[in-house]
């Protein structure tokens, strides 16, 4: 029997790549998953860890993903960057496209990374903290499926549809938020009926379009924006932009197109980058120092900056390792020794999970 | 005595453009300025329509904008276009920084207009429509004052910081929204003040960071963000890429500058636009009938899009002209015969108020 265990990033990273070459992702796709996986674990941000896992696999077993999709890198003279996922998952087309996304920022002081036919499983922190490394800030954002109703609807058809922005921090991790548009995520609303609980006000409608706090009615209802018809603005923005700005689907289409929620979506991605040297170039200032004022200010009065959890968590498993129970130690052990065969097609909704 | 009067858009505008003149503004700021205030009359949103006179001429009067101030383009090779108002009205600025910023779209795919040192007067949803009119979509952000508490907080610290974001329509006019991250105007603040109502909740905070429904307990604290962490994010990467970013005050740098909220302030803004056909340029879909499909969507089942109500206020100016109260024309005669001495110095909060 298994017991729970402390492992090295390093390992948990060898171990995760090889259940995905396992079920025949190429080098690079397993690589790419491996490290968003191993960085949701080293952060605590356990919606992003090894508990994907099984609804990767499941996407895989149910061929709604292509394991061995090589993407492909379209450049051309503007500012745009274009990766085709062809099917695949999204995190190795974002590492293709991430090297140009930055030399077209160099050049222009702002570009544009398009991800196209994505299965979209990644962490938008992570992505927006990868351009933050190189000293930029970045906006990225994508559909999901619809479950959101438009504030003052009752039907779904808005995805949670996430948005993430970073920006750079000389001495230490940058400033990310990412977040759900919704007010809550599909996940949690399951998590009540399971357990019997109302949800807090403000969560979903039913399919009437009343307020309801019983997640039954949700269910059949719709979720709702976080921020009433703000938010419901904001994520109709994403839709536009990361849906038919970029030539790809809405969340509607994905839902469509996949027929179900409990597998992971396939859709575009929009990841903006800027250059605040560029920006800033001339006007004497220092874009960094104003920006650290900013923070203390925050900070100073009480306030958290957001993704601090994540951060002292990170500081915590890079010097210790990351420990999981012996169910998660179980399920690498099945996942890797049996390939696809050992996932289970119980139904695992993955789509909406986000840290909030 | 004077009684209300129903004007022509061509003739309200030609009156706020000779009270702009009469107080020394050149004939290009004076004419950016009516264009902008006639929009706000013209659409029903009378928080920047004439209502803003004041609000300018007092600023005007206090030294804190330059009336003579001519906009200086600065452009390079980058997709940047900047505009520095010169401590002029940001209104001149944007209109010369415009058909650059759409060139640079048109060149780039994407391209950003900054203006710089700018005394912010303008409606965001005026500027997005602007380039929505060009088949662009827009994303625009600027800070103001320091009023809201950041999540968590109990001071003063971000602004009511503004966002709006439009996507050209074929049929009619653009998508556009424009909202505070504030959950509320500071001007509505006053008004439950003066009316002696208590305020919604979640509004606002007293000076030790409690929620509170007092109006001047609230006017002693802080407003709050809109969406709790999420807006509170938002309202702080606005204050980064519309500040930092650009090399241009924060909203407690503006407020430091002007030392009242009475007066407009003067700082930066950040405006980003977007090509939808290089966007989806080889993928073999329609952006705009995409987009439409969503629309549909979310009209059919009774929500409502944003700027709705300023769309059916236009059709019935446009129409049958603009009405204005006795009070309103005696305040343009009165503006009109005086200048700048016509100017009252009672305080009148403008930098806040938005439609919501």
């Amino acid at each position: 029997m298994t017991t729970a265990r402390t492992l090295s990033l390093e390992a948990l990273s060898a171990r995760v790549e090889e259940i995905f070459v396992n079920v025949g992702l190429t080098a690079d796709q397993a690589g790419a998953m491996a490290r968003v996986i191993v960085a949701g674990e080293r952060d605590g941000a356990k919606s992003h860890g090894i508990h994907r896992l099984e609804g990767c696999l499941t996407t895989l077993r149910a061929g709604k993903v292509s394991a061995s999709a090589v993407p492909k890198l379209q450049e051309d003279e503007s500012a745009i960057v274009r990766v085709t996922a062809r099917g695949g998952f999204a995190c190795a087309a974002f590492e293709l496209g991430l090297p140009h996304l930055v030399e077209g920022v160099r050049q222009f002081g702002l570009a544009a990374l398009v991800i196209n036919d994505a299965a979209h499983f990644s962490a938008l922190w992570y992505e927006v903290e990868a351009l933050a490394e190189q000293g930029l800030a970045a906006l990225a954002m994508c559909p999901s499926y619809s479950t959101v109703a438009p504030a003052g609807g009752s039907a779904p058809l808005l995805g949670t549809n996430p948005i993430a922005f970073g920006w750079p921090r000389e001495d230490g991790p940058p400033y990310v938020f990412d977040f759900a548009t919704s007010m809550a995520a599909r996940g949690e609303i399951e998590l009540h009926r399971r357990s019997g609980k109302p949800l807090p006000e403000g969560w979903a409608v039913d399919a009437d379009g009343r307020p309801t706090t019983d997640p039954d009615a949700a269910l059949a209802g719709a979720m709702l924006p976080f921020g009433g018809h703000k938010g419901s603005a904001l994520s109709t923005m994403i839709e536009l932009m990361a849906g038919a700005l970029i030539g790809d689907r809405s969340s509607g289409d994905a839902l469509d197109a996949i027929g179900t929620t409990s597998l992971i979506p396939t859709h575009g991605e929009l990841v903006l980058a800027f250059d605040p040297a560029q920006f800033a170039a001339g006007r004497g200032t220092d874009p960094f120092g104003q920006a650290e004022t900013l923070f203390e200010a925050i900070v100073g009065q009480g306030a958290r900056l957001p993704s601090q959890r994540r951060y002292a968590a990170r500081e915590r498993t890079m010097a210790h390792g990351v420990t999981l129970t012996a169910a998660e130690m179980d399920q690498l052990d099945r996942y890797q020794a049996l390939g696809l065969d050992g996932v289970s097609q119980r139904r695992t909704d993955v789509s909406s999970e986000r840290e909030a």
